[in-house]
């Protein structure tokens, strides 16, 4: 057996943050530079926007064929939000880490946590942290015009998913765009390297220690 | 408080090999890309050999000084190896460690398990793996003018080496020299980044949850 050949199981990726920590753009560098990562691409009960595309950006599905994919145990996480329902399908997932291949997760403390009860050992969860509270909000101000009460809202609703920050192996805080992507691509590495992920290790091994 | 005073907590960085898969040559590397990054100089009992500088490459002690310091609690773990004595002192790590300052060891497996039971949470451990039998016996045939006895010596420790490797968090398999120094670094970036390690974390994090 050649160690060209050696096997390993693929990882899930999640990445939390507050909005306007910089967690998508990271993500959308990642994807870009790295061919062994995926995104999940998730099922949704809400209307397609303009430009959306069926099985890239969502799969759109009715409200009962979302409610029988809970029924058959055929999502990983989902939950309610604004009214329409979004869930990560167990399929896609349960092959692409048999097949080392990563995928990539853009969600929050709920979902992760639901995914935490599954599938923990192929985990890696990374929480984003803005420098600081003022760059967050110029950053929330910035990209919106959400009036005064909206960006205390976006403030608050950032402090409570920052709450749960200890819940995540690796945190960055993203003061710097460039470097944050260099250390989530890091930490990718790292947990590719380690050594519970490898499956195929104890053959490769045996066929170092066999007398000749 | 801000991002750029927050204080992790320093990493013990073991690589074990068997010798011939490239340990030295990576640790090496490290040290010459990372400032964070310092090698534990030893105690030993053995003579200087020619060249070697006391307090760089090792310091020099007699053995009545050296049984004095295991007597003290003073060495993190300790070995005799061809009738003389090494050991890792406890101090100039403990400082390190609280200095956010990583220190790269180059030990067997069993410094390794001595340094588990003493500082268990600062570790992170590497095995390096050659890529095949023939090629750590090719390496090993390069770098001495030793006789087939000798070499099926070596191979017979390499192999008693090697059965260790699931003691370990990270396999590197050293096929390409380059790519297994950029795969260390990145172990070693991705730890730095862990949550755990960063002692200033809570209190950080409060400055970014504040209500202003």
């Amino acid at each position: 057996m050649s160690f060209l050949h050696i096997k390993r199981r693929g990882l899930l990726f999640i990445l939390s943050s507050p909005s306007g920590a910089g967690k998508t753009t990271i993500t959308r560098a990642l994807l870009e530079q790295d061919n062994q990562l995926k995104i999940s691409v998730s099922y949704t009960t809400r209307q397609p926007r303009p430009g959306e595309v069926d099985g890239q950006d969502y799969h759109f599905v009715s409200k009962d064929e979302f409610d029988q994919m809970v029924e058959n145990n055929q999502l990983l996480e989902h939950a309610k939000v604004f009214g329409n329902y979004y869930g990560t399908p167990l399929m896609p997932v349960e092959k692409a880490l048999a097949n080392s291949q990563d995928i990539i997760f853009d969600i929050d403390w709920q979902g992760t946590q639901q995914l935490k009860q599954k599938l923990v050992n192929d985990l890696v969860t990374i929480f984003v942290l803005p420098p600081s509270q003022q760059e967050l909000e110029r950053r929330l101000r910035a990209r919106q015009q959400d009036d005064d009460v909206i960006i205390r809202e976006r403030m608050k609703k950032a402090s409570d998913e920052i709450s749960h920050y200890s819940e995540y192996d690796y945190i960055i805080v993203n003061h710097d765009l460039s470097r944050s992507i260099a250390t989530a691509q890091a930490i990718l590495e790292a947990e590719r390297s380690k050594r519970r992920r490898i499956t195929d290790l104890p053959n490769f091994v045996r066929t170092l220690m066999q007398e000749n």
